[in-house]
């Protein structure tokens, strides 16, 4: 009699299953993994070498929706916001994975092609070696702080009796408001995407 | 006989157990709070109503940390910057709170005041109330992203053999260089903060 049909283990389904962990407990760990696809930990390691490499398969699951604008033609402005939107509403759904990724090096081949591509358009554009990885690392952080600030509660501060008129006052003009996220992303962008331009001349 | 003595319990106890959970783990639960500092999950209960509360706390004293600027004798931009510094400091320490705390409304007084003293700042300086929410969105989510690079290896990205060349350069010009993230974050904050003083123009 043939055995009993299991679902076929792939490091995609491996991936998928860390992320629903990560996405409910902020962290996983191989034994809960194994648990959530019904294998023993020693199947996930005919798959996945450990840890490491499952933080990378999550990453790039989730850079993965990022699609490259066409470098030849486009501004190096446009290249960059195509990029930092799209990567903004990915990780705006996981919230929780975007300190555990922060905490490991960038191995991921997906990922990587993503920096390729901002590094390319920005070498084009003019900027230095130096310059391109601070503008790097300055839309990157912005785009991550951003999206935990999409995944925030809509109402972000409770004004107490006690707050001043000037925060009060800020909080009434739009904290519930639809949209007040991606549009104070896309402002924040733009001061930076022109910040960057006049630090270019 | 003396019963044996035991820790006090208190709010600020609650919250550094709390948060050193988070550091390791990302998370908390009130069992394993109980378990950390030797007491039953109902004298917890005494001092706190629940996770919330906890998660306030523990925002509470990574807040604590930030002393507010004279506002009467300061720029709007030094008032902001002094405060986005220090936050920049407090968070950079506590990285997997982050995204635990951006995820629940802030109720806690310290951060509020620290909230009231930027919207006092921009209002002084003419922002209206929606542009002051949208200026302290901005400058938070770039802080908070800039907390998590700050927290990253030395090496963030590991250049594989067929990265591009715009992108190599970038990281053999600084990726391993001793104070490349606050640099960086200083330079962001810069750019953001004269990008706001030219929206108001």
């Amino acid at each position: 009699m043939a055995r009993p049909s299991q679902p076929k283990l792939s490091t995609d389904a491996i991936a998928k299953a860390a992320l629903k962990l990560v996405d409910a407990h902020g962290d996983f760990t191989l034994p809960q993994l194994a648990k959530a696809l019904s294998v023993s930990a020693s199947s996930l390691y005919n798959h996945v070498q450990g840890r490491d490499e499952i933080i990378e398969l999550m990453r790039g699951q989730a850079m993965s929706a990022i699609k490259l604008p066409d470098l030849e033609n486009s501004s190096w402005q446009d290249t960059v916001q195509g990029i930092a939107i799209e990567y903004w509403a990915s990780y705006s759904k996981h919230p929780r994975l975007i300190p555990l990724m922060t905490s490991y090096t960038v191995r991921n081949s997906t990922t990587l092609r993503v920096y390729d591509a901002l590094a390319e358009a920005l070498a084009a554009a003019g900027f230095e070696p130096k310059q391109r990885l601070q503008a790097i690392t300055i839309i990157d952080s912005f785009v991550l702080g951003s999206a935990l600030d999409a995944a925030a509660p809509s109402e972000v501060w409770v004004a107490d009796t006690e707050v001043s008129t000037a925060f009060r006052q800020a909080l009434d003009s739009g904290q519930d408001v639809q949209d007040r996220s991606v549009e104070t992303f896309r402002l924040g962008l733009d001061i930076i995407l022109d910040g960057l331009q006049s630090s270019l001349a």
